[in-house]
């Protein structure tokens, strides 16, 4: 196996991109205490809300009072996704340390999703990434249907070098390569950081990958071997994923770094204290945490 | 990433491994219904029934009416466990193509799970092999804990190549590294895996991992990456882990053909027959297959 990094770094976003679906308002008080018991766990960046219209997106309108609510810890990087400027307006009183700007690999996922073009929400994305760069925060680009799209299919990796490129020419940071739909399979998520890696640096590239069709892992361990060593995860697997009815989302957190632990690569995580992060807000929601790790270590713990 | 096999073979072992310890019976009639799905599907080897005392193993006492019920197809193997001589003797009246006898590389587990060490199990084996081989029938070796054992823990890959040449030394042909507990990560796996190189080719050694910590997809990359190319998987997940309540046990087989086919590895396997057998001991069972993939092509089937 070629050499791996030695550590990586995880930006765990069950409190935005895993609750924002919920159907039931999950109170403030509970997203902050989330909040609270990711970062107690060691988590080291976090994506805490998104500054979209309530119309969209009812779960995150308390933006403002989830910010203000949290009780920051130093070395802790707070990240809140802002897609236009509005957003950022609203955004940038809450002090965020690094925002987040989406965009699609897949022109009928821009198209049908955000109801433009990919060459128009780079024009869209370009006075925010701006003004965000001017006030000193940190701009994290992610990229959707890197892999595969709910209405193209296949999504072709010069598509991802395109979108990357133009992430990069309106200064975007660092960039995430998202596999939207969990489609992805090693070679095919190799390709798209393959052609990411063209405009990007190794350590400005993080993945993001769904567990949709279970593939996450072999996924992540493939990122892993061409020296990726960022990853998006969420706790308790948060989020479903709107395109296949009942189907797993987002990887869970406790499965990636129980995977990171047992290949002996540090990240600074207390999978115990992370369990029982994911253990707080599963019972919130009443359900089980959507993570196999999670799963048997409690179980363990019972006996 | 290194070159990887081209084709892979899966063995299903849902109708033993995964059924055996189910606590309601399930009738041959079914059990037989899902060996003819599954070779339908295209799988090759199906491991169907055990020859053990009924009062251990009472879901597998209908091993002569489950083997009499099927239509045999051409060129699939079909295979059964036989622990000691009294079950060989009765397995060969059903003609098996291959017969499989279990050590354990952890000596703890060996002791408390068939009650003797590991050098008295390859003592009881080797007549079971020599019969075997005598009359011409396939010996398969599964080592179990070749990771981790629930009573030892971490399970030093010395003790995996310990194992593989005494299983070697008895004449059996071919060798499966087992992580009955589903602790292994990749590192871990392919150490196990090196080990048991020293003693087998690589052609006659399969992996067999469990899904409990949600890491059995990443160990098969792993294993891939090594030139494994043969694994034992159960349709629908079939099979918990008796050492982890409620958790998962094996690999599902939709989730590893998805991975495979993404990959572009042949398999000959149908995957949308595959679901179909699988919701088909699911329905029986009365739950949901346990298979990310399977989950989520049934949503996508539903609509």
């Amino acid at each position: 196996m070629p050499s791996l990094p030695t550590r990586a770094k995880l930006v765990d976003v069950g409190p935005r991109d895993g609750l924002q679906n919920e159907k039931s308002p999950v109170p403030a008080s509970v997203k902050i205490g989330l909040v609270h018991r990711l970062q107690a766990a060691g988590l080291t960046e976090i994506e805490v809300t998104s500054y979209v219209s309530p119309k969209w997106v009812p779960q995150m309108a308390d933006n403002h009072e989830v910010m203000a609510g949290i009780e920051r810890r130093p070395g802790v990087r707070y990240s809140v996704l802002t897609p236009n400027l509005k957003g950022y307006e609203a955004a940038v009183l809450d002090r965020p340390d690094e925002i987040v700007v989406f965009g699609s690999a897949s022109e009928a996922f821009s198209q049908k999703n955000i109801n433009c073009s990919i060459a128009e929400s780079i024009e869209r994305f370009a006075p925010v990434v701006e003004a965000a760069r001017a006030a000193g925060i940190h701009v994290r680009g992610a990229m959707s249907c890197t892999v595969g799209c709910p209405y193209e299919g296949e999504v072709a990796p010069e598509r991802v070098g395109y979108l990357a490129g133009l992430m990069k020419g309106i200064g975007v940071q660092h960039i995430g390569v998202a596999d939207t739909i969990g489609v992805g399979t090693p070679h095919k998520v190799q390709r798209a950081i393959e052609a990411t890696l063209a405009h990007y640096a190794v350590d400005d590239v993080s993945g993001h990958f769904h567990d949709t069709y279970g593939q996450a892992l072999a996924n992540t361990l493939a990122a892993l071997e061409m020296g990726i060593w960022q990853f998006d995860t969420s706790v308790a697997g948060l989020g479903g994923c709107p395109y296949a009815k009942g189907a797993t989302g987002n990887v869970a957190t406790e499965d990636v770094v129980y995977m990171l632990h047992g290949m002996g690569i540090e990240t600074g995580i207390d999978l115990d204290a992370l369990v029982d992060a994911g253990a707080y807000i599963s019972d919130f929601l009443g359900r089980k945490p959507n993570s196999r790790a999670a799963t048997a270590l409690l179980n363990k713990r019972a006996g």
